[in-house]
């Protein structure tokens, strides 16, 4: 059944159904003009990000279940990397009329899947009638401890990034070729990198407990053009070492010149954190566990530069992650 | 400019050099992966509406200034609907690239106008590309004495409207015929109560602190569908007073028909309320100020029903505002 024939008022009462979760902090959840909760005293951490059709995916390659979880994780990973537990979303939905029922069931299912893994809970929001699909998703949630700002970082600190970087890229140069899941195993974990991030909650909990980091941001834009922002907040510069970018084992065969997509890709949602060289033992337990890399120095002199045996480049041209035009 | 030559970080300075605004409450604004707020104990509510070009707005026709105004009000709306105060706004924009400076200039302008009006502050969003434009506004407020639900009407409770009803929906189908503010100045009334709602805001705060409504929505799809939400919420009907539903001096003197706008309507942005009988007295004072019309009773029965001196009649059909198509 397509939108048009469902009407909002039915697929409503769908979603009402699948996300009254009981919870105490929740006085009211979605069916009122908003949403009423109780937090407790402290202090609260508000993200939104959007997703929209034809630059964040391309609808026929797109399978819903993954964007639901998409969505609802790239804000749960910004809540992660200010050491925060995420709480409540709210979802603003901009749907064509042609959308086909299944497709919206199978979006929320997987909106549901990362909401239960990460304890949050859809509490509210809208939808909309729209030429082309467009999710807005708030997230908002509770700090912990010490909030990790980009403004933290200072000259000396180290630079650590989790994980591998430039899967997502690669995925995304694929999938934008019209790959799907499941037609080239070989390439599926590159896909999935895209279309499935995890977010680092559990790695960035534990930073934030153990007040390791001096500054903290995920990875959506790009090593360089995240980094950057960390810079800039921070009113300093950064060197990174290229022979130690991570790459996965997958990267390495697959692609030959990797490099550039783990230095300028974007949206792998790995944690880039720095960390004060006097802290260095409180990360030493979580470098094998998060596969932490450290990939370079805080440096006074403004800029992105890189090294390696042979010379240090300044990074010229900062670009987020390239988009669907 | 065109938004595609000006990129997104210049476009994020010039917000983030308007939106700065000191606020104890706010202890880091737009800027980092998460706004940092503290907005003390007790209840939140959390509200989100969605506007979409050509369902919400038509692009050529609209001025952006209102267009940010109305997106912001729209919440405000939602939170005064629940008795409470907005604190702050989140922001998601959707945007073409061919979108031009200016426009976004005017349409921040619109949302600031409305924003230091309610005393919120903007503190984070997200801005992507987009085919068309569409924004996404969540507006997080403070819940004051009682929160005002849908749900607690009883039979019996009379039935309250602020203001008139349907000069929205008059100005809405003049909009959509492409009339624009200012050619025919007979006609801005009802463009102006299309384009640029006011929340009810005061009133809102007035019935909240009286303790005086069992039940409050806002009319923003028109008399007959909130009604019946809160008549579901609540499980009751009610019963209209065609007689008595409020038209203003411009709607009675320019429209034939008035009724079915005033009736099945929205966009109007009045509050709905409801009030018992022993609970009157105390909307007595602010019954001329806010012009306040009785225009029915909740009843046991269910559904909406309409009387006039010649017949008793269900409506039949309860939809929602007609959008663009």
């Amino acid at each position: 059944m397509r939108l048009r024939k469902l009407g909002e008022r039915e697929l409503l009462a769908v979603i009402r159904r699948n996300f009254t979760v009981p919870r105490k902090d929740i006085l009211l959840g979605i069916g009122d003009d908003a949403a009423v909760v109780k937090p407790g005293a402290g202090r609260l951490l508000i993200t939104k990000d959007l997703l929209a059709e034809d630059y964040d995916f391309i609808l026929p390659f797109q399978d819903p279940r993954l964007l639901g979880r998409k969505s609802l994780n790239v804000n749960i990973s910004d809540i992660a990397a200010m050491g925060g537990h995420p709480l409540y979303a709210v979802l603003g939905l901009g749907l064509p009329r042609e959308t086909v029922l299944d497709w919206v069931v199978d979006f929320f299912a997987g909106f549901k899947e990362a909401a239960r893994k990460a304890d949050v809970v859809l509490i509210g929001g809208d939808l909309s009638q729209a030429r082309k699909v467009l999710i807005s998703v708030t997230v908002i949630g509770r700090a912990s401890g010490r909030v990790i700002l980009r403004s933290g970082a200072r000259p000396g600190d180290r630079i650590f990034v989790s994980g591998f970087l430039g899967d997502a890229k690669q995925g995304f140069l694929l999938y934008r070729k019209g790959l799907r899941l499941g037609v080239d195993p070989a390439k599926d974990f590159f896909l999935k990198a895209f279309l499935d991030p995890q977010p680092q909650t559990t790695l960035a909990r534990e930073l934030s407990g153990r007040r390791a980091a001096s500054a903290m941001i995920d990875c959506s834009d790009g090593l360089s053009v995240d980094l950057n922002h960390v810079c800039e907040a921070s009113g300093a510069g950064a060197e990174i070492d290229l022979a130690k970018v991570p790459l996965s084992p997958a990267m390495i065969s697959f692609q030959k010149k990797p490099l550039p997509l783990a230095l300028h890709g974007g949206e792998d949602y790995q944690l880039i954190f720095t960390v004060k060289l006097r802290d260095l033992p409180k990360i030493a337990s979580l470098r094998r566990k998060y596969r932490l890399t450290d990939v370079g120095r805080i440096t006074r002199e403004k800029g992105i530069w890189t090294v390696d045996a042979r010379a240090r480049r300044k990074v010229l041209e900062i670009k987020g992650f390239e988009h669907f035009k």
